[in-house]
């Protein structure tokens, strides 16, 4: 059962306010509850249908610290943060900060990503071609968003996610640094490298001049068509498969 | 003004039903009306707020076959197809059909992809590499859905957008079939090719094992981190940047 205040306290979770004060984020769906419930990160309920619930008894019951709560579709409707509610959510403890940015390895930094599906879509991208960092400025969509949680498909668990000042970072960074730009030089035609930021700017406004100046090298992919721009995410994902390479 | 038959009208075009039945379709927002008003595009209705309609009035007379209907935010509000309406609604009619299939030039084909965000988002990257064919099997999202349209950002009009039986037009094609798999040859291995068809499957089933043998290649973005799969529209972005070159 479900009670009014523990579905009040589900909803609240779709706004950041209500997550920074709880310290918890909310994981949905079959795949992703899965993932993170083979992981060890602290899972503090799980909110299943019965039919879940019997399926995956013996991972639930991994996770004493989860009281588990079985729910009726309807009840899931009402406090999914999905378009349809898929079979389970759970409730899970933020990690603890405080990693160090990175020195020298492959990682992506984002500027104003604002769409909570490019933000979760290059999170998942870092993931596939294990890129350790992604460094958020702060006017990027809350990492901990339900959305962004549910594009990520589990990225989360691998990828160290930092908010930080970028143009601190990246005036401070010994790296090369790769800006995504529509005037660059041809990704084709960049050198090798063993590690560097991919530096991916706002959807619709690109990066801002102060950070572009701070770039190593400005990075076109070469447009061949009419389109404008290609969309944030697709971007970072073709930067990563042509720069971050053995 | 807007009257309550048009509000009506306007918002059945969310449904394929209604889109077809009328033959036309929504283009929403001020970047992507402004791109539809300077093609040859027949528009049916312009809905602007004041504002809009007056910083464009010269495009919209442009389209004398168009009535132009001032409205207030609210009435916006009611009949967009987005999350937040942006100043400005077209009508526009449904292009005519009947463009052969591609013989021997890139095409993206497409298998069952659901997602309209994701149907939109390969349109526009076909745009941005001058692909002039996506084809799609009739299970894929409906190329005209307000969504599919918003995330395209304008490729409809440069992009010819063909709904086919998939097996058959991939037996009957000479071109190579270049099929996105988890288990396939590095793409960063592939030959040169001048043409061919970049071939996409759903996003959580990939391509069925009848369209994947009919393949000539199987294609995979090497994977170095932990995630199961990149989404379908970045990879879609990754294997026309690798395999779509001069």
């Amino acid at each position: 059962m479900l009670s009014k205040a523990q579905n009040k306290y589900i909803r609240s979770l779709t706004q950041q306010k209500y997550r920074k004060e709880y310290n918890v984020f909310i994981a949905e769906g079959d795949k992703i509850a899965r993932e993170w419930l083979n992981s060890t990160a602290e899972i503090k309920m799980v909110l299943a249908l019965q039919d879940w619930a019997d399926s995956y008894h013996a991972l639930i019951a991994r996770h004493k610290e989860a009281e588990l709560i079985i729910v009726e579709p309807h009840q899931l409707e009402a406090v999914t943060a999905l378009q349809t509610p898929n079979q389970v959510l759970l409730v899970v403890a933020m990690p603890a900060e405080g990693a160090d940015l990175p020195a020298n390895e492959w990682c992506i930094a984002l500027e104003g990503i604002q769409d909570p599906g490019n933000m979760g879509t290059i999170i998942r991208i870092a993931d596939w071609f294990g890129i350790k960092h992604v460094i958020c400025s702060s006017d990027c969509a809350d990492v901990y968003n339900p959305k962004v949680v549910q594009a990520a498909m589990g990225g989360h668990l691998r990828v160290q996610l930092h908010v930080a000042e970028l143009d601190k970072f990246i005036a401070s960074t010994k790296m090369p640094v790769l800006a995504a730009a529509l005037d660059g030089e041809s990704v084709y035609a960049m050198p090798a490298l063993d590690a560097g930021i991919i530096m991916i700017g706002n959807e619709s406004k690109g990066l801002p001049a102060g950070l572009m100046q701070l770039a190593s090298h400005k990075v076109t992919i070469p447009r061949r068509g009419g389109a404008e721009s290609l969309n944030a995410a697709v971007s970072a994902g073709i930067l990563c498969a042509l720069l971050v390479r053995d």
